[in-house]
């Protein structure tokens, strides 16, 4: 089980089959492996070693996908940045997982030169594209042209393949630690269920390579067989283009995307007839999206996936049949992978009753290695094999499991739990409210209280008695907060998250 | 990546579907994973330590199944025994693997209490059926009814999961030490092709489960959700009667088995409407079996497997569609699996080119994790990760594999090459000829010549020479026997093999 495993299946069922297309340009897989294991012999010449750790930052390019092959080709661990990451995040984890070699495109010229100031540690960087860039960096393309393409590295399915780091927002940044096995169970488990990838197929990634979903997606399709076609990053209009003049049948997008992709409008000028397949996942999709994507799209299959970095990423799958049933499971996160198992626990991990809400554990050869020098942070989540995801859910009577929180934005209060996203929900259900954050505050009399922080609508009006009266409409009485704070905007991370964690922080500074 | 992750997914997703169908007797997956449970918790009261050996020898029955999965539960190993090894052969591999508890059904009986007196280390033995057995035998059922089920005690999917012997017929038996993650890579690999299982059906177990393909399709049609049909063994009636009875989905057959089927009387008598595909493997199919086959069944998928026990034990597989596609590439082998990658090499480890015969070799995490207390044997097939499979073959430019002969069955004469399996076709050409087997014998001037032993047909003449100039208008002249030797009978192993050691050492004693 090894991530370079599919390029030597492809070269010798499918050589000349096309492997990337990139805007204009096509390679074979023929020409696509050649220049994966020269990119590899480039790697080795500037001293890479097997264990080493290989970055790059830059949008979605063949390139990108080049390298991604090639440092395992060469043995060496990947290490993909996060660009919506702020400059010292992005330094703090390249010095802290010891990288010596960044790889950076035209896009992230201006930022690599700042990283690089910052990064001692950095003996080279190579530049991906056309620009300008700074005289000592190599270019790649010489890089590959003076390079003679070397074997295929790798040892063990067990060795480190890639270092992805998650969790900027809720602390200090963690690598999770991935092997090839992992990668490659958990596409092997979404390939297994027949319906996550169309044989023989193009895929295409929109996404940003960098997450973690997209090299899964890749192995996956690998194993189907298919074509990769890339654009740099999403753009609606770009993938609408792209779809009908490539002819792609296989997208993989967060929901807010399926609902951009439908809102164009340009859409109905498109021959979009040859999707098959449309897969999400980083959240449900919301009942309006689903129901005009299953009305536009009446032959497409539509799948979701539920996971973290932590568990390579995918822990559970919601089928096609199940989002076409009309039943509300169509709204859950699916049932546990082939590979994969799942259970929801409370905290002395028994299982909990079918449908009460503890925490989702899961179990299988998709469980990250650990953190990258953190195993303390690795014992807290890992225990006897199951991963603790730190999410909120419950199971029903056939495996399907819904997640309803992030456990750690659970309210204690009174003795009752309070999931915050419920709260919310709620919240969002009065016209006044634009945005709203639900946490729990320290409270001598209940443990905890639910406090509202809220953004009203432009012009709107509405008091913390008015929005608690209307919550009591919706929910039990001990769920309805406590306290709301009006403020003019809820602070966010680059990733588009609230960060609660500043919100709990502010407000407990402010007394409020 | 464990053995019995399926049965908890089941539990969790359907756990009122059938799980085992055995005659009669059904139960759902609930009953089943609690009769596993409790298996593996009488299995701890009898004083199994997670690791020990524990072997069955019996035909097939949902008790099998139970055998199969309890000792994974129990974290112990599993050695099935094959039931057409001799008593002596059996004896040595259950004392080679240190085997303390043996379990033994009503067709097995006599076998067992022989066996019995001939292992000292054999603590206990348990009796499956409704039978007489001796007193000192522990009953099946009454240890289940005594039992608590116990906790799925599985700790790394690394472990070795079982032991199968195999290679009886060529010097001592070598037990293959497969773990949990090498049974599930190929079962995963199976599933991911999409063309393996039927989601959601019904596998009937009509070859033997002591066999390793059994238990890797148990678990690649557990991935799928599938109900297990089982019959003690294979018998053309009662096959197709239980297709129809309980409606099978899918079937495993080795090709003589699928001939059997066809040809019996009552063929045409049965429904077998449910029949959506057909698995074969141990062989390639006949043109006539096939093209039959194809016109019997328009509907039904066919799908071959190639590989070896050490290979948990799928190499490569072949597509329904090129089954049908009317090419020679139905008569191959397929292309490497998903999960597998595949070379044809020479002595050096060299790939050799297209459509030129070397060894067959395959790398990923299906390969055996080495033979049982044989670390000089599993170095001589294992290098760098890929299991040299003995097998003689080539690789056609989309990846197809032709397997030719075994390697050990190649005559190297005057420096060229002669495949053995080669020179019998041309043999069988000849009207006169019953059977045959040609071997290399050592020779003064070519180093080995080609050698025939020969049985004719009933009443049916001919000479060396007659063979030899017929086999000359097929072949090139160095491949044609130089020395003929005419028999009553080949000497055959208990599996219907022709013992080519055997047949060696007779003609070089003889002197022929």
């Amino acid at each position: 089980m090894y991530l370079t495993q599919p390029l030597h299946r492809a070269l010798q069922q499918y050589p000349d089959r096309a492997a990337t297309i990139d805007g204009a340009r096509q390679r074979t897989f023929r020409e696509h492996v050649e220049r994966v294991a020269r990119l590899a012999g480039g790697l080795r010449s500037l001293g890479v070693q097997p264990g080493d750790r290989v970055a790059m930052m830059g949008r979605n390019s063949d390139s990108y996908l080049e390298y991604l092959m090639a440092v395992p080709w060469a043995d060496a661990v990947l290490v993909p940045v996060n660009t919506r990451w702020s400059e010292i995040e992005v330094v703090d984890s390249l010095i802290d997982s010891e990288v010596e070699i960044l790889l950076v495109d035209d896009a992230y010229v201006e930022t690599g030169v700042a990283i690089q100031a910052r990064c001692p540690g950095l003996r080279h960087v190579i530049h991906v594209g056309s620009g300008d860039h700074p005289e000592q960096w190599i270019d790649y393309e010489t890089l590959l042209a003076d390079s003679a393409p070397v074997e295929d590295a790798r040892r063990s399915g067990d060795a480190l393949a890639a270092l992805f780091y998650t969790g900027g927002t809720t602390g200090r940044a963690k690598g999770v630690m991935l092997s090839h096995a992992n990668l490659v169970t958990s596409a092997l488990g979404c390939a297994a269920t027949g319906f996550w990838t169309t044989p023989n197929g193009r895929f295409l990634h929109s996404a940003p390579m960098f997450h973690l979903a997209d090299l899964c997606l890749w192995a996956a399709h690998s194993l189907a067989g298919n074509t990769h076609v890339i654009v740099p990053g999403f753009d609606a209009r770009r993938v609408l283009d792209t779809v009908e003049e490539h002819r792609v049948t296989d997208l993989f997008l967060v929901p807010t995307m399926i609902q951009m992709l439908i809102d164009h409008p340009s859409f109905g000028d498109h021959d979009l007839s040859s999707l098959k397949r449309f897969n999400y996942g980083a959240s449900p999709i919301s009942p309006e999206v689903l129901d005009r994507t299953l009305r536009l799209f009446p032959d497409v299959e539509l799948g979701q996936a539920y996971g973290m970095t932590e568990l390579s990423p995918v822990a559970t799958l919601l089928d096609p049949e199940t989002h076409r049933s009309g039943t509300s499971r169509r709204f859950s996160a699916g049932r546990a992978a082939p590979h994969s198992e799942v259970r929801v626990v409370d905290v002395d991990g028994v299982d909990m009753p079918l449908g009460e809400v503890g925490e989702i554990v899961s179990r299988g050869g998709h469980v990250m290695l650990g953190y990258w020098k953190q195993p303390e942070a690795t014992a807290a989540v890992l225990r006897d094999g199951w991963m603790h995801t730190g999410d909120a859910g419950y199971l029903d009577d056939e495996g399907y499991l819904f997640v309803v929180d992030r456990i750690k934005d659970m309210i204690v209060t009174g003795g009752e739990n309070v999931y915050s996203a419920e709260v919310e929900k709620a919240l969002y259900g009065h016209p006044a409210v634009e945005s709203c954050a639900v946490v729990g505050m320290p409270d001598q009399t209940y443990g905890e209280r639910v406090h509202a922080v809220v953004v009203l609508r432009p012009g709107a009006t509405a008091t913390a008695d008015e929005l608690r009266a209307h919550v009591k409409t919706l929910l039990a009485g001990y769920k309805a907060p406590r306290s709301v704070d009006f403020v003019d905007a809820l602070p966010m991370s680059g990733a588009g998250k609230i960060l609660k964690r500043r919100l709990r922080r502010t407000t407990a500074t402010n007394g409020a």
